[in-house]
């Protein structure tokens, strides 16, 4: 009923049954990436798809699709998401187990209400499909690992009587398949539960798919962040970028440091206790999601001098201390101690091979005014140039985190003010204005790249802002094929400012679908109007 | 913990206990809609506010305020909301019986769990406050009345020990007196609830302070309008008006003409049956909100024409019909047999004294396209002026309305086109632009006005949008005092093409109880950072 709950003017077709896929408006179909061009007047707002067909339903869209008209039926009581022959993940592959009762549920749970186990299927003429046999085919399937940025997500996926069979090399890529499987799945309006015959070859266009969020101007409560892991999946995000801590607020409970949050946090219970932040790891590797902890320093760091003294620059005026703080103080080997004690801990705590390090926005007034930190400006050889002071720090701190094995994600100005990183640091690129320069700039370099600055979405306007996010095609920047290759990915951003549990979930989605598929499917699947119907229909489903 | 979950960077203070309002911060504090004048860092978001003292929880403002520094206590257990003596009102007031059972679950119901029955007071030293104990003065309380223009919202709340006193003239004004009673009460850090005692004497700036929702872009369930209604009580909001079909869809249920909404409808299911609008009638009635019920014509009416044939006129194309329909026919009798009959059935099923009779963005193009209209327009002389038949029309309907003893309510074109207005008819101002010439034009022709211009909340942006919408001064106009008179009040209005169940609420609240404290409160009520302050609590008492 979501989908007839709103519909723009012009659009024509019956009133119900919309979900329906009528066999009769169903032909063999190929997609390669391939989107329909036939007009159809542009409605407002997430409103009403007619004449649906299976791809309709779709988001985001699959590298290579075809389907027939052929349907099968599938009885809930009956139907079974199983381990099949060959497959080197078994019963013991608790990933893929949660994940067969997760995505049973999402396809027949929210209509067990209406004991469908009593009906027999004698009304509908059309053959069952018993179950769906996942193959993992590598050797390791990878059940009780972290997906990481060289994960295979690649799937195959074929619907044919009487059995579906997903193939994928890892678990990462049968998860992928699994969320598709489900959307191919839908419910006519005598609540049968159908599906068409199809084949499905699929694999992600980019490697490093995120959301931001923000816990640190607004927290928020652990069931916001795993519902938004719910969302990430369904969109196949894979990356959840957990800006945890910034000036306003410092909710993570550090083992090693717990004042930083029992005196940086809103208040004693506004925090994530080491407990929280493995569930939120757990819950998102159960997806496939990757966490990658932000703790952003030198700048954005006034919630961490609350807990922890003699960490952050006082700033003077007149040659006394005004006895505010500005950046985290580069020129104390204190700080350096400290630092490579918390992030000993944040490299054992995340598990993921990167730790985003920040470095963006980093005000030099409070430095500038800092008579020690102008006297080591000067023994340094610095002159004038803070933004090599800000270096200098910024490359001990790199230096500490890659004695611990881990990779680093940087805001771009580390890159901009010349910090010398290590080869595969990636470069976040968030300056909205003139950002294909940029990434002409940082690939040109050598570093791998995310880009995020289209996508700030936590910057609202009126009407369909989606599009202005689908339209960004991200390999659009002056560039050889080889600095082509080094855009990994993008990002979602959604900043807290004016987000909290109250808003996020409608804030957010399905807003960040458009940049899910954008970074997904290929890069010719551009058409709005299409696009539009199956975020319509998906946007109703996640509903 | 809603105050302590965002706060902005600069402000200062302890992290908990951040609802208490220290007695040693009070003193005798005296408002006359004098905002106060301290100096503090402008926040962003909706975030902590520090310092309270007693007004900085009541939204909107009342006209004149004085609390002391003596606090007193109330026991959930023993506290008890009651009729007065005196009080025209008594146990068979039903509208009073469930105003009091609502208000003290406000107040306490959130903290029943803790079983507070079983603690005893003995820990603090406060005098206990017992009553709170309403007074109406007029003879007649109006229980089982509707509210009306002219209703009195007035009240006077005292709060002494033991008991407090809330006297009013009519049940609207005891209303608006318990929200603000209840908006004095707090909860200290031990879970103690504490009031100070105070002396407010309040009423409305203006008559008319209204919601605008349109259930037609997108189907609003039942729930969604009622918690709405309940949002609208605490910021004491006194109109819903109630958009309830537009092109898009029909949902009104139709006892005369059933077929149009079981054919102009999303859906047969997606409607108001008469039970419903009866229900949204009495949970408005309940606190003291009218339902306007808008039923826009002769333009925004596709809807309509699905379930009545030859109501809408038919567009040509070369001397033929092209299958589209323009407005409603201005030119047919059966017309106007069909508006007669229809809102005869709308005059009784809204009690309320006025309907909106709609009347904006009439396209003529289909009109000039229709032989038969062309020939009327020569009959009638109107030349190739269609404003002159799109007056006639709605005169017509103005007529008829009228025959049933109903008020009218029109959007500006009826006035700018220059139709004969009862002298009674109110004009709803909406055009953003340069809509301060258009009040003074309005009300220099001695028409009553209701301003919505400034206030299409429906319009999103980044940011503290609420300022915006609160900075506005309604009677800021070229006008006599007499004009000034007739500028009855506003209404914040949230469209609906891009609004339904999931994001309303998160959208609508708190920025529209900006427009409710600039329609409620003194005009000199205008310091927003004593704004932002008040309206921070009162967001988190709403959540």
């Amino acid at each position: 009923s979501c989908l007839t709950m709103g519909r723009a003017m012009g659009l024509v077709g019956g009133l119900l049954g919309l979900v329906v896929i009528p066999a009769v408006l169903v032909s063999t179909s190929l997609r390669h990436g391939a989107p329909r061009t036939e007009a159809e007047p542009e409605p407002s707002g997430w409103e009403l798809a007619a004449d649906a067909v299976p791809e309709d339903s779709l988001w985001p869209l699959p590298q290579w699709v075809r389907t027939y008209p052929r349907q099968l039926q599938l009885a809930p009581s009956r139907f079974q998401l199983v381990h099949g022959a060959g497959s080197s993940a078994g019963p013991g592959c608790g990933l893929l187990q949660d994940a067969f009762r997760r995505y049973y549920e999402y396809m027949f749970g929210h209509s067990r209400r209406r004991m469908w186990s009593r009906r027999p299927l004698a009304a509908r003429a059309e053959p069952e499909l018993f179950q769906l046999q996942v193959v993992i085919e590598a050797g390791d399937p990878g059940c009780d690992r972290h997906p990481h940025l060289t994960s295979s997500e690649a799937y195959h996926l074929t619907v044919t009587e009487p059995v579906a069979i997903l193939k994928a090399s890892e678990v990462w890529g049968a998860l992928r398949g699994l969320e598709t499987f489900s959307q191919l799945v839908h419910e006519d309006d005598y609540g049968s539960f159908l599906v068409n015959e199809s084949e499905i070859n699929d694999f992600p266009r980019f490697a490093h798919r995120g959301v931001l969020l923000d816990t640190s101007r607004h927290y928020l409560p652990l069931k916001s962040i795993l519902t938004n892991l719910d969302a990430m999946a369904f969109n196949k995000f894979n990356v959840l970028h957990w800006h945890i801590v910034d000036d306003q607020s410092f909710p993570y409970q550090s083992i090693y440091f717990p004042e930083l949050s029992d005196k940086g946090a809103y208040s004693s219970n506004l925090i994530y206790t080491p407990t929280d932040v493995r569930l939120v790891i757990e819950y998102a590797r159960l997806r496939g999601i990757r966490v990658i902890p932000e703790f952003d320093t030198p700048g954005h760091t006034q919630s961490w001098g609350k807990g922890q003294k003699d960490l952050l620059t006082p700033c003077y005026n007149g040659g006394q201390p005004t006895g505010s703080f500005g950046p985290v103080n580069p020129v104390w080997n204190t700080t350096y101690d400290f630092m490579t004690k918390f992030f000993k801990e944040i490299s054992g705590v995340f598990p993921d091979e990167f730790i985003h390090l920040g470095g963006d926005e980093v005000d030099f007034t409070c430095w500038k005014s800092n008579p020690e930190v102008k006297e080591f400006m000067k023994k340094q050889g610095f002159g004038i140039d803070y933004a090599k002071l800000e270096s200098y720090y910024v490359q001990n701190i790199l230096d500490i985190v890659s004695s611990y094995n881990k990779g680093q994600m940087v805001w771009q100005e580390v890159f901009d003010h010349k910090a010398q990183l290590k080869p595969d640091t990636v470069v976040q690129v968030w300056m909205a204005n003139n950002y294909t320069p940029e990434l002409s700039r940082v690939t040109g370099a050598g570093f791998t790249a995310v880009l995020s600055a289209p996508w700030y979405l936590d910057y609202i306007s009126y009407g369909q802002d989606w599009k202005k996010y689908y339209s960004v095609e991200p390999l659009n920047f002056p560039g050889s094929e080889e600095q082509k290759k080094l855009l990994i990915g993008g990002e979602a951003c959604l900043w807290g400012e004016f987000v909290d549990a109250t808003n996020l979930t409608p804030r957010l989605w399905p807003r960040a679908s458009a940049v899910g598929e954008r970074l997904w499917s290929s890069s010719n699947v551009t058409n709005l109007q299409d696009a539009y119907k199956r975020l319509t229909n998906h946007r109703c489903r996640m509903l």
